[in-house]
């Protein structure tokens, strides 16, 4: 089986790889024709970047040999198929990979496509709270007083005894959860599931389905939005649904930027009806430098680079080993995190 | 008996410790003889404040009345006994109160003092991750490129399988410890006891007493001070402590500036070999206008305001509440946290 490495990777982890199974794995790993890296677990490189014609056509004729692809190659122009012809199994760096794979032509074909669900969970859910706490602690305020070299005593909030709703108690959204609770705070979930069960296997106080979201929005002092994108999620949260919320409330968006009607989320953060927001993902990225987003006070922007972490490709190599020994016995269905193609994640 | 309310106080909560006994308790409560209140929760008021000539004699007739105070008045120039000569009982609004009850002149009395040991655990903890979590998500750079308009993704640390030193593992050590091992940390812990059994009640991974500080510092990515300030714990951490700590350590004072060799953390945070420190208590308070922490980029000061929370005056409330049923009962014994005035805490 031939297997190639199609984003950058330390060579560390394609070592672990080979070490599988010296005899049926072949590793193909050709750095110099990979995108250079921004940073550590960059998987995508510079928008600017592009192969030479040598390096385009040494680049397709690795492809061609594989069975296997560690993740989904940036910038392909042709359909993956096409390129890959053997193409059995694609390991994903990320996890909401449904619209890629879509776009990859992979949707409704028999590639074994597993995630990378379940890594980004423990990063988020820490970008949660140093939002939530940031912003709960006056953390700004104190920087404005350092500057001034002001020593002002004063009074701060506490995440305990809040409010905290998780839209989307997925893995992500169970971590945030499972974090709020140690923090004191009151957790709702709400979810596409109508099985009442849900609350106490999510281990929160309350759990709503999706027709329950407007009532929720308005019981929570703090929001973070983690549910994957789909039709059922996409502007999800309008108008009506910012309007529920309590004034003052504080929203943390790791899902998708289509996730809630921007607009309608700049209007309340400058009325302040919504008192912080922390954004990691945005209706257009690159976050475009006329949005007002940029430069208001109550706003933290994250470049959508909350789920990254120093130790993601150790973590992806760890399932991506598990799985290669799965499907080297042919134990297809025990691979995991698989990627459900019609939900998209 | 009479209960003088000696530091500012919302009238709801005045009215719960009038209603704990209408005929056995006389609350006297001259909100007009207290000093202004700076922030919700501030019990000393402004440096600059004092009483007319008037009111510092209505206010010493007042005090001459009690039996109990609501905390030890500010500023007072005379013994407290000599101010109160009924006083039985003092509940203080803060916990570490050795010094200032050894100042007032209680040290070697009767006057039992209860503190609010515990009610600061909450909001001290929620500090320390926001000043960890401001650290390792690397919020300072994104606040730069956001002031910049500038998209850049990156990656930033995690505090899980950080290794998170908790000097000092008493009610709000104890908070900090749960809290980190929420996180996924390694939470290893210092204290006086040479019980090994701490480890385990305490529920960290590692536990060493003062002998084996040295060694536990060089293990940490993460310290956080939070002793009390005792003959012991004074200059604890010096050069050579310093000295045996990872470089790029991230640390947090919210014990006492005097726990700390101010000049040698100062050296190591301009080295880098402190990464980044956030403190919200200095060898001097007000921090000097000359200090040269308030203009290093890897520091966060806090006005001594770490503890301070909105909800606390309703925790000393009750606090406060309970023990009056027992004074009032004659239970002395059951009155708790009560201060120790042998160890100062």
């Amino acid at each position: 089986m031939v297997v190639a490495i199609a984003s950058p990777l330390e060579i560390e982890y394609v070592n672990q790889i080979t070490a599988v199974d010296h005899k049926r794995v072949r590793v193909l790993f050709r750095p110099d024709l990979l995108p250079p890296r921004r940073y550590v677990a960059d998987h995508t490189g510079p928008a600017c970047w592009s192969r030479t014609p040598q390096q385009q056509r040494e680049w397709e004729e690795l492809l061609v040999q594989a069975d296997i692809l560690w993740d989904l190659p940036a910038g392909a122009k042709k359909p993956l198929l096409e390129l890959c012809p053997k193409l059995k199994w694609v390991q994903t760096s990320s996890a909401g990979v449904g619209p890629q794979v879509q776009r990859a032509g992979l949707a409704e074909t028999g590639v074994i496509v597993t995630t990378s669900s379940g890594i980004h969970a423990a990063p988020l859910a820490e970008f949660v709270f140093a939002s939530l706490l940031f912003h709960t602690k006056r953390i700004a305020q104190l920087q404005d007083w350092q500057r001034e070299r002001t020593w002002e005593r004063y009074c701060a909030g506490e995440l305990r005894g809040q409010t905290l709703l998780v839209v989307g108690p997925g893995r992500i959204g169970r971590e945030v959860a499972r974090i709020g609770k140690a923090f004191g705070m009151q957790v709702i979930a709400v979810g596409t599931s109508e099985d009442p069960g849900r609350r106490e296997s999510l281990g929160v106080d309350e759990y709503v389905s999706r027709s329950g979201l407007d009532d929720a929005l308005g019981q929570a002092d703090c929001i973070v939005l983690c549910c994957p994108i789909t039709p059922d999620t996409e502007a999800m949260i309008g108008w009506e649904q910012i309007a529920a919320m309590q004034p003052g409330v504080a929203l943390v968006n790791i899902a998708r930027g289509a996730v809630i009607d921007e607009e309608a989320m700049i209007e309340a953060l400058q009325s302040g009806h919504i008192a912080f927001a922390a954004l990691d993902v945005f209706q257009v990225e690159p976050l475009p430098k006329e949005s007002p987003l940029w430069s208001m006070p109550n706003v933290l922007v994250n470049p959508h680079s909350a789920s990254t972490a120093y130790a993601e490709n150790a973590r992806i190599t760890e399932i991506f080993v598990a799985n290669l020994k799965r499907f080297l016995d042919g134990k297809f269905v025990e691979m995991t995190p698989l990627l459900d193609k019609l939900r998209g994640y």
